[in-house]
């Protein structure tokens, strides 16, 4: 059974947090809209049951499973991407609910009061917003993952789970956004720094990595504007 | 068994979102921080595995969960709270998902720049903020939760889940902010705000409504700026 992915193209976006996940577990998938050039609002608005309020969303027939975290809690269950007894799987759940509200604090970094406006028509907004989360909100999060790996290997143990591909997505898009902030930062946080490396260098990510499914951030979620990283 | 149920003394916030699901599902909880005074941080910090970055969280003793819309999963699953079938459990998750990202685009329209700073200190930002957040956002989200109730009673079907408590609790903090605005998009939006009034109503709400535990909203997420809401 193939899932139909669905999300915007050209950026990695939120849907890279499902996309690793589904590289990294083997999961047979079809990236809609990025790669056949589907219309994602009219695919959107064609659904009379469950209907999604925004990409990204899986398909595979029967069920229409929509948000980041939760799609992500349901292909942890359904294929192995998370520990099955109750305790990991609700802390793995979590932990990536707290990866998208650092996203979506990212994101509202570079998008303070208007997310449908441009980027130049909130600057200074922007650069009161991206201090604020530079300076206390990065080191906040940096000190919770810390703890929440503990010293183990992975978030739930010894084994990776959607958790730990998505803490990677995160801390690549902090570094594209932020990369002089976290260059400072590295020396605090060596735990979680150390992790970031020890998920890029899964071998069941290896493939994915070299090919051009993976996709560079840009104009996405995390972006760079050297003024938001405490340049200038 | 009895949950302790950890949150912010003196005002609804996220917490309210699985109290009114503790109340419905008659579940026996025990109200921390706010009952009796306990540090809500120093609790917080004791956790050695499994740690929350911030309140609300649910501890039973063995079990220890965080974020809202994963503590109602949890509840959901463990007490009846929602349907029990993949597709009913991953589309309540999904729909609590999005009312919890309506509820931090509502704190964030008087918060937009700075969480930790005075709305004194933001006013300028807020303001346009909240024209986005009252003139382009709610009704988009008034017309999801209209397609994603369709013809049915609940979200869910023919019984309530923590999805339609927590969209009551939405509906009422957007109503508590933004009363004009509600006013005014109650005739465009009549299927929401007549399950709105659905919620209010079910017997299994009655005596929490009527007590104590029950808190108006005041200075928390949802707040009363006549400035935001579209006046002056």
């Amino acid at each position: 059974m193939t899932y139909d992915f669905w999300y915007w193209p050209g950026i990695p976006g939120r849907g890279e947090f499902v996309r690793i996940a589904l590289e990294a577990g083997g999961i047979a998938y079809r990236e809609r809209g990025r790669e056949d050039g589907a219309d994602v609002w009219a695919k959107r608005d064609s659904y009379s049951r469950t209907p999604p309020f925004a990409p990204p969303w899986l398909d595979n027939g029967e069920l229409v499973i929509a948000q980041t975290a939760n799609i992500l809690m349901f292909l942890g269950e359904r294929h192995g991407l998370a520990p099955d007894d109750v305790k990991g799987r609700f802390w793995t759940s979590q932990l990536m609910l707290t990866i998208m509200d650092v996203t979506a604090e990212a994101h509202d970094t570079h998008h303070p009061v208007d997310a449908s406006a441009y980027y130049d028509d909130q600057k200074a907004e922007a650069k009161r917003a991206a201090t604020v989360f530079r300076e206390q909100r990065i080191p906040k999060f940096l000190d919770h993952f810390t703890k929440a790996l503990g010293g183990a290997e992975y978030f739930g143990g010894d084994r990776w789970s959607y958790a730990d591909t998505g803490f990677f997505v995160l801390m690549s898009g902090l570094n594209h956004a932020f990369p002089r902030r976290m260059v400072a930062l590295s020396g605090d946080y060596p735990t979680v720094f150390t992790h970031w490396d020890r998920i890029a260098a899964l071998p069941e990510l290896r493939d994915y990595f070299a090919s051009d499914r993976c996709l560079p951030f840009g104009e996405g979620i995390f972006r760079y504007y050297p003024e938001l990283d405490g340049e200038g």
